[in-house]
């Protein structure tokens, strides 16, 4: 499918697409780059990799797919120093959470024959690093592929997104301002719900907590992810992590006041559409893949 | 263990009392009271129930424990119908989820030779009625019990944790008020943090729900419960869920400004402290037991 592909950064992602790609083979020669020499010894004694770099430049040369697997305050460094190694065609790709900040910074960073299409492939663990790596990652997850405008039908996109599809993705294509807007709500106002939920846990005894069943648990699990990734998330999605918030707070404060002046017609209301919408998620997912044209379809 | 327990209202908990007490060999017989004629006929045909009654009053006749399994709003009443048929040295509980507006209610509606301690187990499934009950759903969860002083040490309160002991359950006394206060902040709160959420995405398009990866699945999943029981909840237990929103508000305050003025160290903070926060919850409940002492231990 590719003559060489060249991951920049190996962590979990990273050394995952490194991983799948070599099962699947995807490419004649697979490349990796990582800023830590310690990740890069790891990866050289590896079977899913054929070449290790000390330099993003040395890595891309002779790549056709280029795949920045590092957080999204970094992408613009990383593309920048591979910049010079590129060749013309590549298609250059990354798996950061939020794009249209990140897809600004890439064609900062990048020649114009270099084609860039943001990915945000929805898949992790709560464990991190190369070691944790697992070819099947991304099996039965939704990948959001975005082009600037997703009327384009190129081959460049295509090709991104039959990649995807490769490491058993369901890919979805959005425009980088609509998948911030997506992910706002659906991911990060959640994330940010469950870290405020375990601040108000913190300012109780622990033993409060200890006592708590399996639904604080679940409320709060995402609350366990990396400080420093959801930082950067935070600051590159403000616009329209702010904006998910201002909504947060209209209904926080509605359920407040019915709750205060015991509005029960108006409660009961709220909490049968929230059920409502709850259960009709379980069906959605079961119902599995009907949404989104995809480039690759 | 006891001569004859009696149990009114048989939905999931109540019919699950029954089959765990009947498996376990908790008393010597086992009466059921039902307010619907379909759960009676349904309850009459099993062997986990040797008599069931049309009125509270019927069916409390002759037994040493009476567990009253209706919704928090109904204890006053059918404890009150219950009344007549007590007979003297009975202990009187129920399965409330709030305890200080509960126990009250209980008190109002008793003579005074009854002893009533509440308990509130924490157990449940996402299937409700009857039908669903199932022996081992208490097994190995927590059971608030609250007696008016947690000093008390009378065997009234020794045989009723005695008796959740014996149905798997981990035993802690706490006093209807701190109940009350633990579970605004580690129940109430993040079920009404949810419905909020699922507020949120409900202003959206349904596809944006549906490309949501398995974290709002967790964040939200107990917005999937009953509104009728919640709304009984809220209104119950308003005085400490509205502290426990107030709460909630400063913290979310306090977040969104981090946000909005890229205050980075104290975005960072504030992550890592959940995160920190929500790993030590995973360890607080794996080491497990030495919480709280128990008027059985």
């Amino acid at each position: 499918m590719f003559q060489k592909i060249a991951i920049l950064g190996t962590g979990l992602l990273g050394a995952s697409i490194l991983r799948a790609s070599r099962e699947r083979n995807l490419a004649n020669r697979i490349a990796a780059w990582s800023r830590r020499k310690a990740t890069r010894d790891f990866c050289a004694g590896q079977a899913w990799c054929d070449s290790v770099h000390e330099s993003p430049e040395d890595c891309v040369r002779g790549a056709d797919l280029v795949i920045a697997c590092v957080p999204v305050d970094k992408i613009f460094s990383v593309l920048a120093a591979a910049a010079p190694g590129l060749q013309a065609g590549v298609i250059i790709s990354d798996v950061g959470s939020t794009k249209a900040g990140v897809c600004r910074a890439a064609c900062a960073a990048l020649p114009a024959e270099a084609t860039f299409i943001g990915s945000h492939p929805m898949a992790g663990l709560e464990k991190s690093g190369p070691e944790a790596a697992v070819p099947d990652l991304f099996a039965g997850r939704i990948c959001f592929v975005t082009p600037p405008t997703v009327a384009v039908d190129s081959p460049a996109l295509k090709k991104l997104c039959r990649f995807w599809s490769e490491l058993g993705m369901q890919v979805v294509n959005v425009s980088p301002e609509e998948h911030d807007a997506i992910v706002a709500r659906t991911s990060h106002l959640p994330h940010f719900a469950a870290c405020v939920l375990a601040a108000v846990l913190r300012g109780h005894p622990e033993r409060w907590s200890v006592l708590a069943g399996p639904g604080l648990r679940d409320t709060t699990r995402v609350a366990g992810g990396d400080p420093d990734m959801w930082r950067a998330i935070a600051i590159e999605n403000r616009t329209e992590i702010l904006a998910a918030f201002d909504e947060f707070q209209r209904e926080f404060s509605h359920l407040r006041q019915c709750i205060a002046d015991q509005e029960v017609d108006a409660l009961h209301a709220t909490l049968s559409l929230a059920r409502d919408w709850r259960s009709s998620l379980g069906e959605l997912s079961a119902q599995g893949s009907d949404f989104g044209a995809c480039g690759a379809a």
